[in-house]
């Protein structure tokens, strides 16, 4: 009677002694250094547990049949795949990268659960309630053309005056901020790191300031808030990749109402998977719910808050490696990239179902959120751009008026030059243009200038070269990227992309006029280290790109 | 950045090999033997990963600070607490102790996981649904008063006529069979048993045969089917000790559809609990939902399966250690006991929200399903008796008509004698009877009579003492304890109980009438051993207690 099992059980056990015990050859301080460099380099495609998402499989069994010669040659390279070259780029030393090559081949240490009372050591209200503005400062008339920007390597927020061009404040975030969101009246900007430590920035003062963080993850991608009805205003929601979980906390103070575990089967072959990583969370505008993403599972989440203590949630299976996505035009639809499988997942929020599993028609799709236009012939459609190739398409999203486009892609051209390297593309209703950036692509010059791409045409009708005096760097072993991500203000007239320059040297945001395509302005400031993602406050609380 | 983690993560990872290489000291044979008798005696209540449940954690942090020679007389004689003494009893031998007491200061092993693919390689249709009868066979004119009559210890399913008091079937199962359910119709009979085999019996047959089989589980409680709307007679779900999960099959072929995962976080302090598994399900009769006990977290998942591959589950906090329970006369609210805790839970099913968790005032409340009356002053009631203490206790069910009583312990009253081991009450409509019974109260005489309770009068009127005769064991080490769980036929008139025998000996059913209580019948036959839990069709399908 259960023999197998038994055996099953006794020879796992065995095994990974064996392998503990034949393989750990790490220092202590290497172990550290090694799972610090893991984190922060390869974890993200890879998986904490290293079972493989964006990037493939580097458990054990595999690495240890490449061999360390391979592993250091793959990791210094780089692959075509999308593996970047590591050591190449000088990101990695060369000790790091055999390090590295060694680390991955150990069984991945199980990194630590997190219980209510660890994460509320983390908890700060910096500003309590009762001591914040009620109504807007004086120096914040133009709080609503705000906007969020990143600065990635320094771990902070720069508020941008979308007026005035000026920075209002540098707040401290978590590290390698992932995304911004508002709340559902715009007031707070709330930031997560990629360490899991969320902020929220209260846009009222005059000089805004951080009024409350808590670092409920070790490592996450997003956050969100509450956008219905009663509920709106009231509670956030951060998306943990690990511990894989999804935590609901008070929206003026971030402090911590529920946590739910996200570990659960896959929608293929429904395998167990601990590393049940959130993606993209959106906010719905007609229920009390979110849909969250969960990554290495391929389920999206559609969570209700309305009783905070006792979510009721909607597992709809989509597609496995879901990661970011957006809203059609109608915000009834959640376009989602499952960006491994080249597929985008549409989730009819209203109905809670999935609708379709569309093929993306290019590799690794990575819409951000996607633009949405309402085109005159073929009806509304979301656009997305890919990582692993040129291809931008667009998919219809209005079964009712325009049924024969509806769910497949209906138009698909290339940007000019070879390979992929687009990250995002964004749109306004009051901009005749859709605009791509290309910053992972290894030309230089493709990966420098922005894709201008008309609206009714559904082409690139021109591309913007970066000039060279705004692609700086002190490092000189490290070039300046091109232009990355972009925002428009909040009437529409203008698009901002950043320069994605490094560490050492400051690096401006350009503002374009968004028809004319003219640049306006330069916002130059020692303080800009690496601005990427943008996020002005109007457009944010309304979903609009 | 993030030290204090990866200090955490080296640190575990070290403390994790240092155990293992210095405490394992048994071969790979005491191990297998010592991971089977974990599995058979302790497993239950003290969980699979040890952390404890209705029985203290035993993690090595604990089992070490005993000690080996504390262990080994505990579990040779037991505590009060209500740890059976199983050397004593001789259901170890000395070097078995010995064993136990050293294997549990050993880290656990982590048991498999199993997927959708190592499920199904368990599945088997052994009569498919065209080969069945589509009408009641000749044979089987009576079957909606037949009893599925579970034999324990031999791995089998009796299944009796009600009305002949014979043996229609005899039928395999897997070990030591937890419970039994039938379809909405009556029709089938679903058997789980504590090795996670599941399967399914046609009672339409002449001689009922298993038609189907299932192992999604290595360990398991549970098994019930749909019973609303549409969806009667089509599905059956199985809830998983381990992998704790829940595993909704074809209710015909038991072909697996849809695994979900309950590991999630403790509703008290928010604590990560990979061992969530599953107690009672139970059925709604008013919406397509199962009601469904996570011990260890303490949630009651209310599970939507109307689109089955896309569940929506309400996730309401209760309390833990959450197990068996069952409908208020109205079947509206679930009665859930959560043992360890002594609290019985209240569920609203309509509202899909906690009424209240109410202090049960006795030791480890057991209710089985419990027994519903509805008392001629206080209103409808719902009784439970306790394992842990001689305490009966009845809670008011009906906040509208009798709003006074509702939702606390309205009578409280003793069995006679010292110390609880009461597993099961039970009643019907048609007696004027509660019938408990208390198998685990150590004292001979009181471990071998009936109790029974007057409906109105609300204490102990009679005990039956059952005669020695019935009470043969050929085990001269073991002794057939007294009669277990109760179970009446389809109009009520009769009250089946069981003896509880050993391996070697056969032990007979009793048949009292439910109201003279003159023992009308006694079911002797060779093929009845070890008979425990008793499920009549028509009882089983209404929901009759």
């Amino acid at each position: 009677m259960l023999s197998k099992i038994l055996n099953t059980v006794v020879a796992t056990s065995v095994v990974a002694i064996g392998l503990q015990a034949s393989e750990v050859k790490l220092s202590e301080d290497q172990m550290k250094e090694a799972t610090q460099v893991y984190f922060d380099r390869c974890a993200g495609c890879h998986g904490m547990l290293r079972k493989g998402a964006l990037g493939p499989s580097l458990e054990p069994k595999v690495s240890q049949g490449i061999g360390t010669d391979a592993l250091k040659i793959i990791i210094n390279d780089g692959t075509p795949g999308g593996m970047p070259g590591w050591g190449e780029s000088g990101e990695l030393t060369p000790a790091q990268t055999e390090l590295m090559a060694k680390y991955i081949q150990i069984e991945a240490p199980m990194p630590p659960e997190k219980s209510m009372a660890d994460m509320k050591a983390s908890h700060k209200i910096l500003i309590p309630v009762k001591d914040r503005p009620t109504a807007p400062e004086a120096g914040a008339k133009n709080w609503k053309d705000y906007f969020a920007v990143i600065l990635r390597d320094v771990g902070k927020i720069a508020i941008v005056d979308g007026k005035t061009k000026k920075i209002v404040s540098v707040v401290p975030s978590g590290y390698a901020t992932h995304i911004t969101r508002t709340s559902a009246s715009g007031r707070y900007m709330y930031v997560i790191g990629r360490d899991g430590k969320a902020s929220v920035i209260d846009l009222w003062m005059s000089e805004p300031k951080n009024v409350a963080e808590f670092r409920p993850c070790n490592d996450a991608r997003s956050i969100d808030t509450s956008k219905f009805g009663e509920w709106k205003d009231k509670y956030a929601v951060i998306g943990c990749y690990w511990p894989p979980s999804i935590v609901t906390v008070d929206a003026e103070t971030l402090e911590p109402i529920k946590i739910v575990s996200t570990a659960s089967y896959t929608v293929d072959k429904n395998v167990y998977t601990r590393e049940a990583r959130v993606a993209a969370i959106i906010a719905s505008h007609i229920k009390p719910e979110w849909i969250i993403n969960i990554k290495e599972t391929g389920q999206v989440w559609l969570y209700d808050y309305s009783n905070v203590k006792n979510p009721k949630i909607t597992m709809v299976e989509a597609e496995r490696f879901l990661h970011d996505g957006g809203w059609d035009l109608s915000k009834r639809y959640f376009m989602s990239a499952a960006n491994a499988r080249n597929i985008i997942s549409v989730i009819d929020t209203k109905e809670g179902k999935l609708v379709k599993n569309i093929p993306s028609e290019g590799t690794k799709p990575h819409p951000g959120r996607g633009a949405n236009v309402d085109h005159k012939t073929l009806g509304p459609i979301w656009i997305t751009g890919h990582i692993g190739s040129n291809d931008i398409v667009a998919i219809g999203t209005d079964p009712v008026g325009h049924p024969e486009n509806a769910w497949k892609v209906v138009k698909k051209f290339a940007l000019p030059g070879k390979g992929g390297g687009n990250l995002f593309v964004k749109t306004h209703p009051n901009s005749k243009y859709i605009f791509a950036d290309r910053p992972v692509n290894p030309d230089r010059k493709l990966q420098t200038q922005i894709y201008v791409i008309d609206k009714d045409k559904l082409e690139v009708v021109k591309t913007l070269p970066i000039d060279e005096k705004y692609l700086k760097s002190a490092d000189p072993k490290v070039k300046a990227r091109g232009p990355v991500h972009f925002e428009f203000n909040a009437d529409g007239s203008e698009v901002w992309t950043s320069i994605w320059g490094n560490k050492l040297t400051p690096s401006p945001i350009l503002v374009y006029d968004s028809n004319t395509l003219e640049l306006k302005n330069v916002i130059d400031d020692k303080r800009l280290i690496t601005p990427t993602g943008k996020f002005n406050v109007t457009n944010t609380m309304n979903d609009v790109y």
